[in-house]
């Protein structure tokens, strides 16, 4: 085993913030941070290493790590002038732990480690604040029995509680020593009650339970929880970074709090943090209580004169000084944790803050013109998933609405859904389909799986820096923290907004740019970009070398499409345009028709409303390219369903009811998805195909005459897996296409393609290539026939193979490189041997996933198409993908 | 254009038996003849070429074929001192395709070209034979009307019944000149009638017209059946010869006949044929009159007074003669065409005869013995395919039978099926799954679908060498001809076997092989395999490379499949295991347990049964390798279908119907295919892997202790994508096993190994084969999830595709080489990568089909695992396969 710890102090700091594998985040910057000489405790991190170490020996540890703990602590000792475990000048320690990407509050945290019954005597006396010992050692207890020992945490609480109501008080600071004294009493009497055990004293004990612990808690529930959502590997490990302990709880004097150098909301230049006076670091982030500005001038706290600013406006200049520093030496904007220990200030850790995508896009922008990093680098600084918080609707300011209460507006978004209480609860109804909004006292690290499954999170405690505020943000929900006026009956399901009561599953609406509540449902509508996001968007298309199109079919989408900067159409699924009322009966006429006959009587019908549909589409687009498939589900899908259809359907054409139950069930297919369907349809129906390419050629010269750009149509054959298929399907567009074009005197080209949908299609892409002038990749059904599973039934398996690790992410959002991945390299590699100018481009919803948008643009695809909402999200990721290669 | 005709005579002849792509197998082997000095009428071929250059090319001729065409019939002229449509001494032509394989029957043929009504004046003074001039004249007219003017042939037929009518008459014989005359202006007639013009009198008027509907009739719709059924492309094209004609028609001097070297139908070395005495060749192939042997001491015909041999002696003795010469120049069984004419002998074509494949054996083996071909040779005249009619039950002789009456046994096997009269009737009942019985009067080449859709076929005229014969010896259709008791009344749908009269659509049994008819359905039994055949198979195993394996559950598949040379089972079916009436209740209630011990309950009683089945097999199978499958089928497979067997299942376990109805439809997925089976099953239920491994173990280890061979136990993991999965299931087998072994102290050693049935499978086989010690391709799902189509709905596209050509072949029976087998090969290219020793097989459908197994035996597999009753096609096949490639 290599070293496996490494100590940061004044001298001799062992890391740097480039270790961050090694030592973890936290650990790799606190060592930074003493190296650039800001005021630090000083400690030691045992490295990511021994945490892997660990798990793969049976929760063992290296041989060496004894030695090397017993040095270091000498060594902290020697600096503090203190001993650990002494009675008179005890040492005290954090133990934290700090994986290489930021999982807040996932894993467990033990402060005031060293404390026994000897040793708050020690701390007693050598801080002349037997208050403060006591109150360190209930704390110790509370904390190191919940994470060490697995005592049920809500003992302690509610033992707390009593205490607190026995003696009338409101706060915990109200507690005296001797109530703290009894206090250490009590819990430790729970602890032997629950534990059969007394609580360990040896201070060396605890302190190796306590780093089994923050190791062991890597790979705790909400921790795999948080690495599955986050797609983080379990490889990685956690370091622990044990640390001589530094006091906000001391008295008036003391304080604590977390800060970020710019507002992690808007992405406004200005200091952003609160505190909390005599209080450890927990307090803050647990939302317990509701903490202070940082600055007078703070937008979300109305209490000025309560401001860091204000009450010790030294050791403020000092912190806003660190904020200078920091800022300038990472580059970027920091999430600050510091304490204030007798008016000494101490930062306890850095690392770059969480924000919205909205500030992100600020900060990027603001700090390319401050000339602190590159465009490339701001382009960088903005997540391409994030941009969903940004595409999200806000409140119509025209509708009516009922006003419920308000709180502090922690993550944007305007959402409606309906109440419920527990995260489990959030989890079963959003897997039903329904919209629902959390509502919680305060989120803890349990209700991560809730807070994923609602559409937006409501909490009455805590702040802006809350758990719940932080996960939200960085989940893309809505949020709304410290709704002091929403109170929670968690056991009759009724919650009251102010004094109103209403029952779980009631419908609200949470806007979480105002922090305002409304009962029911608000309308909502899509915001105006702001100039930094079209700022950013411009440098991401210089950038970026993929082309983006959408896929749309209506003329709103393609409007929608447009705003949002697609280059054009790369799949208009014809079919959608057959289920409007009027069509779906023209549509069915057609599938039933009993001879050829019948059914191009049918398809005249439809010739009109189709050539219609592709003029408008022609006219919005204009010279932007626009991909037409030609009709692709099996046409049982288009026959009606229930009853109810069939009996109308039956009254209003006149065809006998029992013909078209009969039918309906004659084309019912075992498995429709590998069915009669796609190009197989044209080949058995070429009228169909022969209407569609009329349609097709008919509106686009309609439209050339009338507009200066050349119109670019492409006509897509759908799931083709021979070039015999395209072949056949060419012939008849290229004959109806040429006595058209003949008939109008008019000059006009397209281009006839393929998707690539098929596994065989992709094998044999040389042989189709030689038939189609582009590629499309249908990557959605590519997935289901590669991977041989049906996207409408993966459902009943795919959470058992998340869970086992079987598939590290679901194969329908983010695409499977090693096998789907490589069908479409092969495709396009054979495709691009065969016809060097062929156009090749995907058009499966993972044409919107950042992760396969980096693989598409490794492959040399020309384009990825995405639905029109996930426009600016392809954009871009493209260009972070250039990037990325440069 | 290169050359387009080649010469044949007794001085140069241009072509020779080598050049049949070039030649037609007709004129090649007619080139080949002249060479070798046997009597051939003059003439030429125009070659495939000019086919294909007339379909190129709008069906217009090359350029220099008019005055090659004029070179070579002077050339003829000259030699046989005849002019073409002399009125003094005629030249009269043959015109015949003939392609590169052989196409019986399939395309047209005109004799008797050049007559007109002067010509027919030089053939009666030339031949001093005016009935015989007039009878060729009204044969050429109906022929040319036929074929190249197309007037309803049956307009001929019924003007020629009615003459004879007329005239009381029974033979076309017995009509005289003064009938013949009238007959000739009735004929011309029918053609002003019917095409308004009068028949062509300038013979190269008539030869152009004749050459163009040779080659059209490479393209008519029978044509066109018969390359599909026998897979041969239609851009071989047909060649045309055109040859001087001979007559056996001219007297009773004069003969036409057929003639085969050895017996077709068992292969002894007998010379066997037929003839007519004063006839056209049309005559004895079309089987309008029953035809007599050739010799005196044949099986077949009963009137030896009218054999060749007694009625012709030396004449017979020179086709005898001519017999040995070809059998040894060609070192293979010859079906030659001869005709006589004024006492002279004329070959008109010989060419490799077709035969059972009880005569192929016969005669590939004896060839061996007469050291006329090498043991290679003998294998490959033999078609794997071919052999199903040696593993074609026989007729019980112990059963009752009802016997109708007796026919000319033309092709072996003993079927059982409802009479149908008509082709079109048999195709369609065929397709809705009955087995049918085609009755014909005589079958003509309009028939072809319609015997290829029937189990057998029986006529009540022809003889061995009819088109019903040759064609069903060549499907391998059990077929009975000449049945002169049997009358058929098409019209009422009315047949009479003798004199008892029937309904169609009444079930009755032929028997191929004695030209037995029975009614009802007779039972029957396999054969036991002829020494002949076990010394061919001997031959193939020691020539063949692959291993053989059989798909098989049951005690009684896997002593099938030894008995026909399986070396192991390839994929045994565990859930075939299941659907036995007591198991299938277990299984349901496993299926519907709410939670894990009810489950585990039902496995527990699952476990005995299941271990039960595998002692069996492993007995049976000793040390050959044995293959088990874990569960496959999505669970919703076994639950309860229709009501009724809802209601009794619920009544049986009692478990209350709507929990079993909820259930059914809950598990109820849109593409089962594509759905929660395989593997994935045993990744959601771990506790059904580990009941399946723990059976296969339990019942190997005990029979291991009771036989010496070391038991070869594979077990196989299906529908694996990722090495996860099978990593995850090797877990539970590894544990339940070692566990097991260690019980017993026993050594035991077992392979687990993966389907290899997904694209993303074969794609990530270097990966798959970390977790692996064998692969199985499962090339049936394979070929659904690479082309995209489900082999239960293939019915809806498929005729529609191989009509247009689209696929070559049902690619479920033949796998896609280019697509499919790309993967197989991918996958054992990269498994072997990984892993040298990885062992390689398939056991899709696709391990029964000869040109399958060829692609197999290309990519290197270790074996093929095919149903039982397909063991020896494998095993031939394979063989076949080495030597292509030695």
């Amino acid at each position: 085993m290599n070293k496996t710890v490494y100590y940061f102090g004044d001298q001799l700091t062992d890391g740097n913030a480039e270790m961050r594998n090694l030592l973890g985040g936290k650990g790799a910057n606190l060592a930074e941070m003493c190296k650039i000489g800001l005021p630090v405790p000083h400690g030691f991190t045992i490295s990511t290493e021994v945490c892997s170490y660990y798990f793969e020996n049976d929760r063992k540890f290296p041989e060496t790590l004894d030695q090397e703990i017993n040095f270091y602590i000498k060594k902290i000792e020697d600096t503090s002038k203190m001993q650990f475990g002494s009675n008179i000048s005890p040492l005290l320690l954090s133990v934290r732990s700090g994986s290489r990407a930021s999982m807040p509050g996932m894993m467990d945290t033990i402060l005031n480690l060293g404390l026994n019954d000897d040793a708050v005597i020690g701390l007693a006396k050598s801080t002349g604040n037997e208050r403060f010992a006591f109150d360190s050692y209930r704390r110790f207890i509370q904390m190191y029995s919940d994470v060490v020992l697995e005592v049920d945490n809500s003992l302690f609480e509610d033992a707390l509680e009593d205490m607190k109501i026995q003696n009338g008080f409101v706060e915990d600071t109200q507690l005296n020593t001797k109530h703290l004294k009894n206090l250490v009493s009590e819990f430790k009497g729970i602890v032997l009650n629950e534990t059969s055990r007394e609580f360990p004293e040896k201070p060396y004990d605890q302190l190796w339970k306590a780093i089994s612990a923050v190791f062991s808690s890597w790979m705790n529930n909400r921790a795999i929880t948080y690495r599955k959502l986050n797609n983080l590997p379990s490889s990685w490990g956690t370091a622990v970074n044990i640390q001589s302990m530094v006091f906000g709880n001391m008295g008036e004097d003391c304080a604590t709090g977390v800060a970020f150098t710019r507002n992690p909301n808007n992405g406004k230049n200005v200091f952003y943090g609160e505190y909390l006076i005599n209080a450890q670091g927990e307090d803050v982030v647990a939302g317990i209580r509701t903490p202070n500005s940082l600055t007078k001038d703070s937008d979300e706290h109305g209490l000025i004169d309560l401001s860091l600013e204000t009450k010790m406006p030294k050791i403020y200049k000092q912190l806003d000084e660190c904020r200078i520093i920091l800022e300038k030496h990472y580059g970027d904007m920091q999430d600050i944790e510091f304490t204030i220990q007798k008016g000494k200030l101490f930062l306890l850790q850095t690392r770059n803050g969480k924000r919205t995508a909205e500030a992100a896009i600020k900060i990027a922008v603001d700090m390319v013109a401050e000339k602190k990093i590159t465009i490339q680098q701001a382009l960088m600084r903005v997540e391409p998933e994030s941009l969903n918080q940004l595409l999200h609707p806000t409140l119509d300011e025209n509708a009516n609405s009922d006003f419920l209460l308000k709180g502090m507006p922690a993550s944007p978004g305007a959402v409606s859904g309906k109440i419920v209480l527990e995260s489990e609860e959030a989890v079963k109804l959003s897997a039903a389909g329904e919209k629902v909004i959390l509502l919680r006292l305060e989120t803890s690290p349990e209700d991560i799986g809730g807070m994923h499954a609602a559409r937006g999170i409501l909490t009455s405690r805590g702040g802006m820096t809350s758990h719940a505020a932080v996960v939200a943000r960085g989940m893309g929900r809505a949020c709304i923290t410290g709704a002091n006026e929403l109170k929670i009956d968690q056991n009759n399901g009724i919650v009251y907004f102010d004094n109103r009561k209403f029952k779980s599953g009631t419908e609200i609406t949470i806007d979480g740019s105002t922090g305002n509540v409304y009962l029911g449902v608000v309308p909502t509508v899509y915001p105006e970009m702001s100039s930094n996001f079209e700022t950013l968007m411009k440098w991401a298309d210089k950038e970026r070398r993929l082309k983006i199109r959408a896929n749309a079919e209506t003329p709103s989408d393609a409007e929608t499409a447009i705003k949002f900067g697609a280059e054009g159409i790369g799949l208009c699924r014809t079919e959608h345009m057959f289920f409007d009322e009027d069509r779906i009966i023209v549509m069915r006429e057609m599938i039933l028709s009993e001879n050829i006959n019948d059914r191009k009587k049918a398809l005249d019908k439809l010739l009109p409303m189709q050539r219609n549909d592709f003029e408008e589409l022609f006219k919005i687009m204009k010279g932007l390219p626009v991909t037409i498939r030609l009709l692709d589900p099996p046409l049982h899908e288009f026959l009606p369903n229930s009853e109810k259809e069939l009996v109308s359907f039956s009254k209003n054409t006149g065809i006998d009811i029992e013909k078209v139950r009969t039918q309906s069930l004659r084309m019912r297919e075992a498995n429709p998805m590998l069915g009669h369907r796609g190009c197989r349809l044209a080949i058995s129906y070429p009228e169909i195909c022969e209407m569609q390419a009329r349609a097709i050629i008919e509106a686009a010269v309609k439209v050339q005459r009338n507009i200066d750009d050349e119109l670019k149509v492409e006509i897509m054959i759908p799931l083709a897996s021979t070039s015999a298929e395209i072949d056949f399907c060419k012939d008849i567009i290229n004959s109806v296409a040429t006595s058209i074009i003949k008939e109008n005197k008019i000059n006009f080209n397209y281009l006839v393609g393929t998707m690539i949908e098929l596994p065989r299609a992709a094998l044999c892409a040389e042989e189709i290539a030689s038939s189609a002038d582009f590629f499309s990749f249908g990557t959605n059904d590519l997935t289901q026939t590669t991977l041989g599973i049906s996207r409408d039934d993966i459902g009943t398996f795919l959470n058992r193979y998340l869970d086992e690790g079987i598939f590290s992410h679901d194969p329908f959002v983010s695409i499977d490189k090693e096998g789907v991945g490589s069908l479409v390299k092969l495709g396009a590699a054979k495709g691009r041997k065969k016809n060097k100018n062929l156009k090749l481009g995907i058009c499966g919803e993972h044409g919107g996933d950042p992760d396969s948008i980096d693989f598409f643009e490794q492959v040399g695809l020309d384009y990825v198409s995405a639905s029109p909402f996930r426009i600016p999200i392809a954009r871009l990721a493209a260009a972070h993908s250039k990037i990325r290669r440069n």
